[in-house]
């Protein structure tokens, strides 16, 4: 099988989110980096090119090199797809020129900078054919697909409650004012955009707890607070949230909860029973149902749903984690990838994997968090 | 050392709190039960006396034969304090005549029907100069004492952020349909006021909150729901909350999260670190410095604070749990009236049980939730 | 109902097991305390006496006046069943005499200083007609009883392999230097017996592991050590354990784990299954099926048999404890004591409680386990 | 930088650990697979390298073919290392080969089919001058790491104990009676060897306890069982062991404990304090000082051992897995290649991989528990 030929944007050495995405799609052997504007310095966009062992022609000095040398290679040798890791404020005109120039793209998230700019990469997306894929990490897990597959069979029965969670610690003192290069970009509004915990953790949690219920957020009730003095972007908000079909819930999320690492943890409860993961212990799924014993359910056995077995490399007990999760995202963007090359393009499977819709839902997301957050009113509309 | 003589109101065979009481008074073998009025049917009350070997002029037909016999017998023998677990209807009546009578009493949770009668207690214990306790069980763990400590002695810096939830699972199903006793009456407003499972577990969580704290709540946002359909009462709440300090947080309670037993956590949080702590494992206080490994605290060790040792039996290793909890309320509330009938009135320790205030808080915290969740704005202030 | 008379031997102030007993015995008000020897020396015995409020004249100076005193009142008055919490080289005299004088005795474990003691305790509560129980405290747990059902009923398929461990680290130093009560006469083998961590924690290691198993030992291959310098009985012991029926196992008792508290832990495996429980986290038991997700059996819920809930007080999620599990012990012994004094010997259920036959074999594994760690063979057989 | 060419004998499609191999060294981008005999079945070996995407010529029908033509080929272009992932019995052959054409090897645990395979295998390395690599798993985990150097640094003062148990179920029924693949050849003592659990995963908690403790088994007395009714090789063995410095231990490899995945765990007690690890939550590493609070050290954190950064790729709160242990091994196997070639050999840090020492002591642990539990003697040295 030939590996599909892949160039990076962003990622240059000393980034965190660009090696996580190397090494998700290195994992599996369906990716060949071939090229990368892996920074917005030359010199180090070079030298990160030339620690990966790519051929200097093609590490390029910015992305707009990249894309129109690549788009004018030999179909047999240009990249095929463009993975974008670059802060939020430079994913759009990446994103833009590349599916413009015929590559199809994979984002970190948040998908853009703002709600307009996610709704034109829709656009262009929907109008040139291509495929988006945005990395939310964390629906890559095979047990979130377990939960969703439960919830979606009716295993829990109506669905009632949604709590999602996402409490951090990193960012509980003024590390920005000490040059920290993750907290310096994320908390300046000039390149984390409008939200700060709110996008960068918060969009993942909604995301999640979406994607998990299958149901909508209508209606939010947000307080959005800069807790550490002196930071410009929020680093703290809880909501109270309204989903589809009469759903309640409550999203925290937070990277002021001192001593806190990554600990997103989502349940979901219905009628006859509830769901719980916590992503400290991602390779289970508590499955509660009403007067009986709780279930640990366990990636890799023989008794879960088809897409958690996609979703696995390994048998019950060789734990996998984060990078296998983000790798998951990979290997359905490779699935859809050389469906299309192959002109398969409705196929009777879902490819599942984060996209450009639920890309345009997190730039909303953020927006009216922060929209509510300043009203006086309780509820917030949610409206794309 | 003499026992102190209690008298009962409820508690008759097959009610659940009374029955936890009396374990909790009689562990420590610090009090002698001496009469009752357990059921407001007289048979049923006689024959709950019986099966505790109650001399039969001593278990009354009603309250108000109780409290007037008792007052009529010689010092030595009457009843010193009462005890008063009925359903939250029936608390004001029999502890205002209580007091008015010249016994102390000690209350189950929530204080009363209202806050215009839990007002009225307050008035009558300060003018008769009784004591009133209030069985806010969580408050006698050790480790929620180690908590308050903790965050009292500034070990977390400044406090920023405040999680408190009670998540059960028992009202799933419209139980009291099935003639259910203890879902009966509280979900009839008319036995246990303005508030299902805000005054049920949701007073515990607030009072939880601001016991660990310190701190009051000021301002709250909620969202209160009726989620099976026939019920009476609210069986889910959650709120934003504001509390003194600039410090905001989120609160949760309710009873339709099916699977959950009664898993009550609280997570505070401040600028250096952070303390976990949940009723699964009650032993054990999560201590999560910033940038430093988290601690598990251990009840029954030798490096806890003064009060948490106080208020535990065993050395570590040897579970303690709620009727221990609920036994630590019961020798404060003994120690109070012991210190009062040696005529100590100011000692220099705090006896650090729930009281009248709390109660009122409470009753307050019901009719705040309650009025919030009917308005359109955002934050409803919590008023006296 | 009449409580039941009892006296103590042992648990002077400041005593660790007389006062969890007294705890014990008074949580579920079905004794009442009229007399005891407390203590070797007289006016401790009497201050202990008066501070648990009972009468001059019935606390004794020692066991022999207490038992001879005791059976001269009249019937109505006098002690019924005595509670003996000496160390245990003074268990034997007090238990014999209490059964000679027409007493049923409860003894905390082991029963006796030695295998020969164990006998002839025996040998006199046959002859005598009189009940003796034993405070293996962990088989009072609900679910431990729940594993001991499950396993009766055949729920693991046949049985294969049983671990059962018990590591405590309180001894990891010579503490017994400075004079730590609780150390020195643990340590000392004139007051403890033949085994120091072996008859202290091993005893209940293995009882519960018969218990739970409803196997007998067979043969033991162990060794067992004294690991702190200057220390004269063992801290320290593991065995590979042959059970009837061709099942074998693994049991480790120390005191010298370092950082440990009190964490008992029992696995029992089968054909189709695996049981999990430890002292950690009493309420749960972890029912591991093969090849289907592990369930979390807790205690107070609807689905456990007939004797977890017998064994337990609160609903799901209230939690109990090692006082709980105590007290479990004394309900069952007064269950017994109650029947006799009915005239019931027979009857069609079973009290449930450790007795007699358990501590001999308590005996006997001590004396099995020094016996094996001194020889040169692998396998000791376990003789009784 | 360059990546290391590497060719694999074993590991056709449908094979367990020729898969994880394959992950473990594409992670981290530093090998390209060049070239494999995949299968005994040239077919087979064919249709994975195509699969794989590897040259058909370089897609060799045995192990012999491999050696000698890729020996032939330029040594710009020829595979530079051999990974090996056969069953243990075609272990020695082609890593002998391999070494003798001048390649280095990793090779899948346990290192042969005999100790005198395992010795010739170490005499070979050492007169050829090969790197020789094993892949035992466990100590690739960064947690296992800061353990190891914690013992190193003399945290826990002098270790005391060594508890390591290693407990599976997936051999609980006979399913290589099915054919199962995995089962069949490790049950089948002509394929695996003298051991079959005592092989398969004996040899990894043998092996971690040495690592971590720093100590070496000196005695081993052991019970080995075939449980399962039919099968040819032991399925479940327990020993206790005496380890150098007067340290005692006991090692539990079952894979008939019904449940059970791959529950390796192991505890390190010391003078001060005591050391947790388990496979289950492989990235926390309990430390539980002597009367103090135990700490969760978690990995990817700022306060870690040198070793354990090295060996970690995300921060903390990003679960890594089996996969990113296995890399571990090869990325510090890489280190030592391509110092190898730069002519480093005797570099100022330790690779810290397991290499042939641990092969051979890894095998002539299979022999010693074979022969203890074949003996009426209670201790059976442990000699190389």
């Amino acid at each position: 099988m030939q590996k599909i030929k892949i160039g990076m944007v962003g990622g240059g050495s000393g980034a965190f989110i660009g090696a996580v995405h190397r090494k998700a799609f290195f994992l599996d052997n369906q990716f060949e980096l071939v090229c990368g504007a892996f920074s917005s310095n030359p010199e180090r966009s070079m030298q990160t090119g030339t620690e990966l062992g790519l051929d200097s022609k093609r590490v390029y000095a910015n992305f707009d090199d990249m894309m129109r040398s690549e788009a004018s290679l030999p179909a047999g040798e240009r990249m095929q797809v463009v993975s974008i890791v670059t802060p939020n404020y430079v994913h759009f005109a990446p994103a833009k020129l590349a599916m413009e120039n015929g590559f199809d793209v994979i984002i970190d998230k948040p998908l853009a900078f703002s709600v307009d700019e996610a709704l034109e990469l829709k656009r262009v997306a929907e109008s040139a054919g291509r495929i988006l894929a945005l990395t939310h990490t964390y629906t890559g897990y095979p047990m979130i697909k377990e939960a969703k597959a439960r919830v979606a069979a009716g295993e829990l029965g109506k669905i009632r409650k949604i709590f999602v969670e996402y409490p951090q610690g990193w960012l509980s003192t003024f590390l920005e004012a000490d040059g920290n290069k993750q907290a310096s970009w994320r908390t300046d509004p000039s390149k984390s955009g409008q939200g700060g915990a709110v996008g960068d953790i918060g969009t993942h949690a909604a995301n999640l707890a979406e994607y998990v219920s299958g149901l909508r957020i209508q209606e939010i009730c947000a307080e959005v607070n800069i807790v550490v003095e002196g930071r410009k972007l929020d680093d703290d908000a809880a909501a109270l949230l309204r989903f589809e079909n009469n759903v309640s819930g409550v999203l925290v999320a937070t990277q002021v909860a001192a001593g806190e690492e990554n600990n997103l943890r989502i349940r979901v409860y219905g009628e006859s029973g509830g769901l719980e993961w916590a992503h400290s212990d991602p390779n289970s799924l508590v499955y509660k149902p009403l007067d009986k014993p709780a279930q640990i359910l366990r990636a890799g056995t023989g008794y879960l749903s088809a897409v958690a077995v996609k979703n696995t490399r390994l048998p019950a007990g060789h734990p996998e984690g984060y990078l296998e999760a983000f790798a998951n995202i990979y290997l359905a963007f490779a699935e859809a990838v050389r469906d299309k090359q192959k002109g398969i393009t409705n196929p009777d499977y879902d490819y599942d994997f984060p996209g450009v819709d639920d890309g345009v839902r997190g730039m909303v997301f953020v927006r009216t968090m922060i929209e509510s957050a300043q009203s006086d009113k309780k509820w917030t509309p949610f409206k794309v």
